[in-house]
This record gives structure tokens, sequence and C-alpha cells, in this order.
């Protein structure tokens, strides 16, 4: 891995209007990456990659992210088996954020069990003056995680 | 505004499996928001969000983003007319992202001109061991920048 991969960022042009790949990763060493299906367009999963993990996934063409919680470098679908093969992969303006585009088999992505990390929607047009509920937009999982992951850590921090 | 809209983070259960928002701030006190266009869902931007352009979102149904360059709440479209609509509001398992499905008039999105943020792809499948290069995918601008934008200062930092 060498970071003479990426450009220096040096103007504003050269960032957006330019085709010098120049990621700007923030104080962490992280970039934010947005993962959707290539087929239907769904959100997946927002994670992050260090610079690492977005070599490793241009090279490779799979997903590869940067653990926050178990902080190392995460293939991801090395344990479930959930493999993300990518079928574009962009960068924004700022060229700060990442979006993969990707095939998964069996069309299942989180860690929970559903097919999208975002299971669960926040309804609007309300006040916000007392506890908000959150609907469940996915009503059964698709794999059972004890299965797949066994006594691996929960990712999630409180 | 008020912090009684969003409930204390407790166990992993309640913020994975259940019904009641409890938002995960970052050191920033920002969450990342993914906003895709309702019909195609094309990835426009990842912005992020203070409590108030939560909870901003929520009440009005228009995306509200704390503007990180700017250091104020941006209601998205208050200078370009380029207002987002809410159709749909999620957030993660994790309770620390958020992905807005959204209408906006014209289908542009970016600050550049382009319809999304994400207007350049990175090939993959190559070694990473000189300097990558990026290729449009999107070939013209849907507005221009100068004319909806005028002298406003350039939100992208070096």
């Amino acid at each position: 891995m060498t970071d003479s991969a990426f450009a220096a960022r040096e103007t504003i042009e050269q960032v957006e209007e330019g085709t010098q790949l120049a990621p700007k990763f923030d104080a962490e060493g992280l970039i934010p990456c947005i993962t959707t299906a290539s087929g239907s367009g769904e959100v997946l999963m927002l994670g992050y990659m260090n610079r690492e993990a977005l070599l490793k996934t241009i090279e490779i063409g799979e997903a590869h992210y940067y653990s926050r919680s178990r902080q190392v470098l995460w293939h991801k679908g090395a344990t479930s088996g959930l493999v993300q093969k990518v079928v574009d992969m962009r960068i924004d303006d700022d060229q700060d954020a990442v979006w993969l585009q990707v095939d998964i088999p069996g069309d299942a992505s989180c860690h929970v069990g559903y097919r999208s990390c975002f299971y669960r929607s926040i309804p609007t047009g309300k006040a916000a003056d007392k506890h908000l509920s959150l609907e469940f937009k996915e009503s059964e999982k698709t794999f059972d995680p004890k299965e797949v992951y066994g006594d691996a850590p929960n990712p999630t921090i409180l």
C-alpha cells in the first residue's frame, strides 16, 4: 500500500472538476462509504474506509471497510459469506465520500439479519416535542445472526 | 427544540431492535445522512445533521443539514431552490446514520451543477501503485452553478 495512489489536494477545481483521485480522510483517517444494492438501489449500509480499505477495495473489487468497533481492516463477508462485489465505485464532488454499488449473495447485508441496515423509518411531519417512535419497514430477517456470526461480539457501540 | 425527542441509548437490543429514536451523534455532534432520489434511487449526496437539523427535517419534512464549511443550519434549497422533500426517512441498525429518500425539482442536487454529487467513478480491479484516475459518469451539468449561487463561497474544503 502506498500513498502514491492518491494525488495531493491542491485546488478546488482539481478536486471537483478533475480526474485525479485525491480523497479527503477525516481526523481519524477515515472516509465514509455509502453502499447500495446494484439492482434495487436500496441503501444497505454506511461504512468507513481508511487508506488501506479504500486501496484494497479498488485493487480487489470487493468492499473492504475499517471496523471502528474492532479497529481492524474488515473484508465484508469474510465471516458471513456475504461478500460485496463492486459493480460501480464513485466519489463525490469534494472527494470526502465514496458510493459503492454492489452485488451481494442472498440480497442480505445487515448484521442484525435484515436485508438493509436501514430497516426502520422515522415518520416526518410531526413536532418533536416527545420521544419519537420508529416504524419497522422490514418484517422478516433474511438470516439468523446467531447462526451466521455465532458468539462474535456485536459491533454496535452505545 | 428539545432533546426529549430522543431516547437515551441504554441497551444494544433497544437501539437495534426497538422503536425508540435514539440517535448517536459523533464527537462533533453530527450524524451522517445519505440522500437518494426517490425515483431513481441514485445517491445524490452525503450530508451531516446536528440535533437541530435532524429535528427540523423530522418536523418540516424537508431536508435540513449542518453545513460543516459554513457552520450553520442549512435548509437545502434555500439558495438554489432545489428543496428536498422527504419521501421516506430511515435510520440504521445502531442509529448512527440517516437515509433520506427525497423528491427534488429538476432532478438536480449538486452545487457543482451535476445531478448527483457522485458524478465520477473510480475504476476497480487495478493495482494502486500510481496515481489513480477518475472517469466522469455525468457528461452535462444540469444547471450553471454561477447563475444559481452567484458569488457564494464554494463549500469544498481542501
